[in-house]
This record gives C-alpha cells, structure tokens and sequence, in this order.
C-alpha cells in the first residue's frame, strides 16, 4: 500500500475543518496509508515586511526538510504549479507507487506558501487552483483529491 | 450593494460543510447582499445511461432558469471554463458592480454538471481547478472565494 505523508504547516483549528479532515483520513486508509505531520509556522508580525516573510519561509523549510521521509517522493503544493484533473493525479500516483518509492509526501505551506528550496527540490510542483484558499481549507481539498484518487485507482463509484 | 445569487443544485446534507457555509455567508454579508437557491436535483438509476443523464441536466436547467433573476450577470461553474487568480475574481465582481448590473448569479450544477443550454447562455464560465471536487466542498470554495474577492475589493487583511 502506497504511503501517503502530508507535511501541512500549521494546525486545524475549526471544528468543521477538523471533522471533514478526520473523516477523509478514515476513508483514504482504504486506499493509501496516510500520515499527516504539522510543522509548527513561524509567527510573523501584523505586517511582515519581505525579508521577515523571507526569513520565516527558510526557517519552515527546516521544518518541513526534518519531516519528509527518506527515499519519498516529494509534491510541492504551489499556486504556480502543474494542473491536472482528478483522474491523472490517480494515475500519477498509481505510478510513483509502481516506480518502487512507495511513499509520497505532499508539502502544504503557510499562508505566505513555500521556500524556493522546497520547491526546486520537489519532484513535482503541483496546483490545485490559480485562486488562493486558506490553509485549513486547502488541506480539506487535497484530502479529497488523495481519497478521489484511490476511488478512481480501485474503480469505486465515488468518481464519476 | 452588489447582489450575489447562488443557485445550486442540491442541498448541503453533512454537518461541517452546513457549519462552514453558515460561517461564510455570514462573513460575505459584509460586502454582498447574498442569496442562495437550492433546486432539487433529478434522481438518477445507479448507473445512468448517458441519454438519462442529458435529460436529468435539460430537466434542471428549467429548474435553474426559473431562479435566474431577470438581468443578472450568469456566471456558470464548469471544469472547462476561464480560471482565474483570487484578485482576478475580485476585480470582477467590482467591473459587474460598476457596470449597473447590480447582481451576479453563480450557477453549481449536480454531480454531472451542467446542461449545455445553460452554459452557453451565461456570461461567463468559471473553472476553480481542473480536479474534480464534490459539491458540497465545491460550494464551501465557492463561498470562500466569494468573501475573500469582498475581502480583497474593501483592502482587508484576509487576503495576504
């Protein structure tokens, strides 16, 4: 079974988002065992200036390096990076799984996104959307592609 | 103020997602005099024949047209259609406002989406992601993208 790690900066706090996101992770467990790791942010001031934002980002991508296993095969969630339907980031899957990783890590940054060296060390970088979410939703919506993903993969009736 | 419809097919049934989409309405009240419409969707068999699933879209696109108030400005969801960034939607709604419309509506159609009839008469269709997500997440995106293009347009701290 394919090894699922999200390191996603920062905690669920609201109780939906926290409600949605242990049901997901129920569900995947059918699929891909998932471990989720969250990085404490680096709190930054009312309005950080860029070398404060700058400084934060590579102080999390400490973090974030500490977190992603050995050997895994690394996404970069960022706004500025490849799209694809559900049905390919399945079979995208599906082929890192064949490849003999078997394990993946997809990263989720703070609210200012992700050191430029994650991203660059990442093996694929990786959009959900052009438009901005807020983390905990974000979270929420890449747990249902992941748990989409094994439906589409093991045939299921969830994706049509 | 800028008058937002949202007609969407179905109700919200799971409980973080009616607790989200309360919370967000009542945040985007600040910015839109917001409405939303709820059709009910045609029952289909368990696994529809393509010409059962374009007669349940003809069917709800009657349901649908009925709640269009008479010159909105129509902007259909669909996976194919424009994406654009979070400033981007924004800057929209606004050029709408300006324009004297006074009010948008955003049409969600049911797992299978919508019937060409009614995107081909919207003004615009919109694509959030090229991945497919269920409505109901669906609906709690739109609405977050909604209150973050009133958040942006007032210069709030929302959007970073």
């Amino acid at each position: 079974m394919l090894r699922i790690k999200i390191i996603a900066m920062g905690r669920l706090t609201e109780k939906p988002y926290i409600e949605m996101a242990s049901e997901f992770a129920k569900r995947i467990s059918k699929s891909y065992r998932l471990e989720i790791a969250e990085p404490k942010p680096v709190k930054l001031s009312d309005k950080p200036s860029p070398a404060e934002i700058s400084n934060a980002l590579a102080k999390e991508a400490e973090f974030i390096k500490e977190e992603i296993p050995a050997r895994s095969h690394v996404i970069a969630m960022c706004v500025e990076g490849k799209t694809m339907s559900s049905e390919k980031l399945s079979s995208y899957l599906s082929d890192v799984s064949v490849s003999g990783t078997g394990q993946i890590c997809f990263i989720i940054g703070s609210s200012y996104g992700l050191d430029e060296s994650i991203k660059s060390a990442s093996d694929l970088k990786l959009s959900v959307s052009p438009m901005t979410f807020p983390h905990e939703l974000f979270r929420i919506m890449l747990l249902e592609q992941i748990y989409r993903a094994g439906e589409i993969a093991s045939g299921g009736r969830y994706h049509k």
